[in-house]
């Protein structure tokens, strides 16, 4: 991995940083966030600005450019990768450390008096605006919003916005219909007294109409805002694909309909101006939701006084909790893969991922690494870093698909030799961790962050832990994650746990320079049964819904307790059940032995 | 515990709530706020109001009081005690639990249209005015500040402000002296290049100034404010107080000093009037640091473009973080109370408690409760509800004095007879949450909130939880609740734990009607040992500085592990080994005897 060479364009920056054409007056710093319109965490090839200017294209990161400096926040996950991706016009700001400054006060010191700090407003959020606006005001600098963004002025070969064709989904999947859900969001509404809500999130349009797309890699979404009144349905969305006869017929657009459910399909392009008319429009006490993640653009377009901001919305809520269809699916999509420890290459992984039934794409980029590659969390396997899989060296393979019935994300470590005994130690705290959350029983409403350090005590005993939350929010044929449910050390995003919802749990240990490790399971939380059952304000555990097996030669037996060497050994005699007995029916018996190898019972000597 | 009949009184408080004399226009409710203007947790007679209006006297509660309602906020620890003080004309407002309104959420769905909520603006913080005014703008109300405090205007007998003498305390017991404190308080002024810091917690003015006083009960405080300039000391302070000799010397006032040292002291009431005088005065770049947590009132003062807001003060943290001196000194205070389990009374134990070296007063009311009493958190005895100790009740004491080297808080339950099956039960999984914090190992920084659920896990596992946080942070001859470190479920109030810090670890069961279980120890956040030491980031654990017997009767030592087992048995043995010399040497062989007896080693059968 060499670093971009980004001289000639900090330099075209710095320039239209002070081009009248552009700004109103010379700006002195220009922000560039990660994320898009939709404040999506992945994006569409178009959106990544970021990556374009400097190098850096991991998952999350800030860059901000001044006339002197550049400089980019990132967090523990990419710290190693945005190292190797940016050249040394760049400082790396390590996000969690204690000596980092947040990108308000490296301003604040760097800038000149007086000076103006400009932002897409489009890909701002609203939240982000307000923090960092007052804290600039606060130094006498300013936030201005610029209009055309600066790094599309000067990417001239910036690809077309994705308009992909959409996928309908039966109501077999999503257990409920769209007009059902858009009845449920308005009685949300009716409670909160507010009139308008605006779907400004890729996953929250998809899953309120039952339809997903493929405008972003990975996620099956497409590029839409919606807006729901009391009585009227607006979608802003592009392109021939809503000429589609099984998109109109699922969506009733030729139909004879109540006018409350007829949905009126607009330009993509037109939510500002469309936005701005309701805000102008509005009556005393017409409030209008959005969600505090929204752009600062739109949240502007609707007049202070009529704002209903929340950090979740209703959506991202019911989202969170899947129907029993979606869950019976999130089951199927996890069985059929007894494979994975066969594969020695993503590619093959994605191989025997698409001759699947129902598998629409990948969840996210495959992560395959060996040996010193498997310390950078989010590696993703270049020409320039691949390293020939060894028998000395652990190999870690992190990868997921998106099924029409559900979403999966996997991560096994193996070795293909004989681990050493600090490589096995390691592995067994993590697998000692993930127990400790897969197994842990706590009540009803219990937030995800008091999990957290479960998955981390026996790491930690020894002196070691790892620099990324334990678990996400995993969506139904949606986002492999979302929210607002995740099980961190950080508290942000992160609503009680409730039945129906489901996360990964996946500690890791990352030895820079040497390997990673990590062990993760896609779990859904369930009902769990306990002598006193927190006097009946219910109990709830995980059920693994990921069925692989983890590979005995890596555990150190000894180091195990009894009741996880028990629980080592149920998972395993789970695999063997449901994927042996899919993998007999498919006739792949070397995978069934493969299998069976496999899940041979842990014998703990004392 | 009969409740307080308050029908007449808010007849009265809802007259003064649209006497022009109080207000300039009629307010349709008023809040009452737990706090004084200090935003102390203890307060001084003359600042419960709130209880004077409800009958609710825990630490922690709201009122508000419309036309038609009286409702009061309160959390987990007071729901049983409130219910019992308060009679029907209020409502109990049980906050954590889901269906409870928020204070903001009630008014704006019982206030008429356009209401005028009042406050008195010296009680409550900034922060919350803030938020409770953002919310009921945002409904079409205002939160008005109500100058003159309206519970005052109807409160005949209210007892008079505190004003008793001052403590000096030597540098053996603080370690640091007063002009030290200041000088490392203006280099952190000028790290953030602020010129003037408002001190407005009362142990906050006690520490910078290495003085004590007993003007609120349990807390070694006085009623003072200070503000420091980069040249100029200020100190609000009442009484003939400053008259004494050893005050006058200790703060060099009748000295010729370097004029930055030089302590002007002025009339308490005064301080609204000179920080309006500062914050006139100010010029451009000129900031003014307050706690976010200061009173409205004194916020107001400083134009908000000159404010500095944080938090946490500088003084907070360094408060927190204990020096040599003043861990020495509670360890001190720690050693000589091995006759806890022998008193039947909480006066005896103060009694004893008073006997000691260096006893100042109680830290807080003790907590003497018996059968169904020990279910209430903050049960405290009186005449109406004395029950009598029994040998078939489980007995809760929960005690803690002020001494001149430190702070101490601890409880112990126990019984006198045959305890069943499930009260055995039911202590040894709270014995093991103990365990598992005061033996947890973390990485240095760690924040408290992170460790809450290793105290809470072998609970849950059956179900079975309680409703407070784990432990708090504890003062040296300060208040024994002190910031910004504790060990909660919730996450405010959390700064990272660090060597020096010390907090209790207090973990518990309450079972309605029957029985209340919590064993508590103070304890001292030291280095760990560990095998990998977090790549030199430093590793963390728990000394107990408590040191009292936990009895052995109450425990199912078949529910221990051996590693809980060892715990105790050494924990034991550092009890006979520090508490029994101290006893040979005071010639008290009966309690020695009794020392001995209660810390047998535990024998675990398998």
């Amino acid at each position: 991995m060499s670093p971009k060479i980004t001289t000639e364009l900090l330099k075209q920056l710095r320039q239209v940083m002070k081009n009248p054409k552009y700004v109103q007056e010379p700006i002195q710093a220009y922000i560039v966030p990660s994320g898009d319109a939709h404040q999506s965490e992945y994006i569409a090839p178009c959106d990544c600005r970021r990556a374009f200017i400097s190098g850096f294209d991991g998952s999350a990161g800030t860059a901000i450019v001044t006339e002197q400096h550049a400089a980019m926040w990132t967090d523990g996950r990419y710290f190693l990768q945005a190292a190797h991706q940016m050249d040394n016009n760049w400082t790396l700001m390590k996000m969690g450390l204690k000596d980092t400054p947040t990108q308000e006060d490296w301003l604040v010191n760097v800038l000149p008096e007086c000076s103006k700090v400009g932002v897409d407003p489009f890909i701002i959020p609203a939240d982000q605006w307000k923090r960092m606006s007052k804290a600039l005001r606060s130094a006498g600098h300013d936030l201005v919003p610029v209009k055309e963004n600066l790094i599309d002025t000067i990417w001239t070969d910036c690809p077309q916005r994705p308009c992909k064709p959409l996928i309908v989904l039966d109501l077999s999947y999503t257990g409920v219909s769209w007009r059902d859900k858009i009845t449920a969001l308005r009685s949300k509404m009716a409670e909160r007294k507010v009139m308008w809500f605006v779907v400004t999130a890729l996953d929250e349009v998809a899953w309120l109409f039952n339809l997903r797309g493929s405008d972003v890699e990975y996620n099956p979404v497409f590029f839409a805002y919606a807006v729901i009144g009391m009585n009227t349905i607006r979608l802003f969305i592009d392109g021939d694909r809503m000429m589609d006869p099984a998109v109109r017929e699922h969506l009733q657009l030729d139909s004879t309909l109540e006018p409350e459910f007829k949905i009126q399909v607009m330009p993509y392009g037109s939510i500002l101006s469309e936005l701005q008319a309701v805000g102008a429009g509005l009556s005393p006490k017409e409030k209008v939701w959005l969600s505090d993640k929204a752009s600062y653009a739109l949240t502007e377009a609707i007049p202070k006084a009529y704002r209903y901001l929340t950090p979740y919305t209703p959506i991202c809520i019911a989202k969170a909790v899947k129907n029993a269809s979606e869950t019976e699916g999130m089951r199927r999509a996890h069985v059929p893969k007894g494979t994975v420890t066969e594969i020695i290459a993503a590619d093959k992984a994605e191989e025997f991922r698409s001759q699947q039934k129902d598998f629409v794409e990948l969840s996210f980029a495959t992560i395959s690494s060996t040996g010193p590659n498997g310390a950078i969390i989010h590696y993703k396997p270049v020409p320039e870093t691949n390293r020939t899989l060894s028998v000395n060296e652990i190999y870690l393979l992190d990868s997921g698909a998106q099924y029409k019935d559900g979403t999966t994300d996997v991560t096994r470590t193996m070795h293909f030799g004989t681990p050493s005994a600090y490589e096995k130690e390691c592995f067994t705290y993590v697998l000692k961790g993930h127990i400790a959350v897969s197994a842990a029983i706590f009540p009803n409403g219990t937030k995800g962050h008091l999990l957290d350090s479960f998955a981390r005590s026996a790491l930690w005993d020894c002196g070691l832990d790892y620099l990324h939350g334990t678990g996400h929010g995993v969506g139904s044929f949606l986002n492999v994650h979302e929210g607002p449910c995740g099980i961190s050390y950080k508290t942000f995003a992160d609503e009680p746990l409730e039945a129906g919802m489901i996360v990964s749990d996946e500690p890791g240990y990352y030895e820079d320079g040497s390997f990673g490790i990590r062990i993760e399971n896609v779990v859904l939380v369930i009902p769990a049964e306990t002598k006193y059952n927190f006097k009946n304000r219910g109990s709830l555990t995980f059920e693994p819904l990921t069925l692989v097996p983890i590979q005995t030669k890596m555990i150190d037996v000894n180091l195990l307790t009894q009741k996880e060497c028990n629980w080592v050994n149920d998972y395993h005699q789970k695999c063997r059940e449901v994927v042996g007995a899919e993998l007999e029916r498919q006739g792949r018996h070397e995978a069934l032995r493969w299998l069976i190898r496999e899940t041979e019972p842990l014998v703990r000597v004392q």
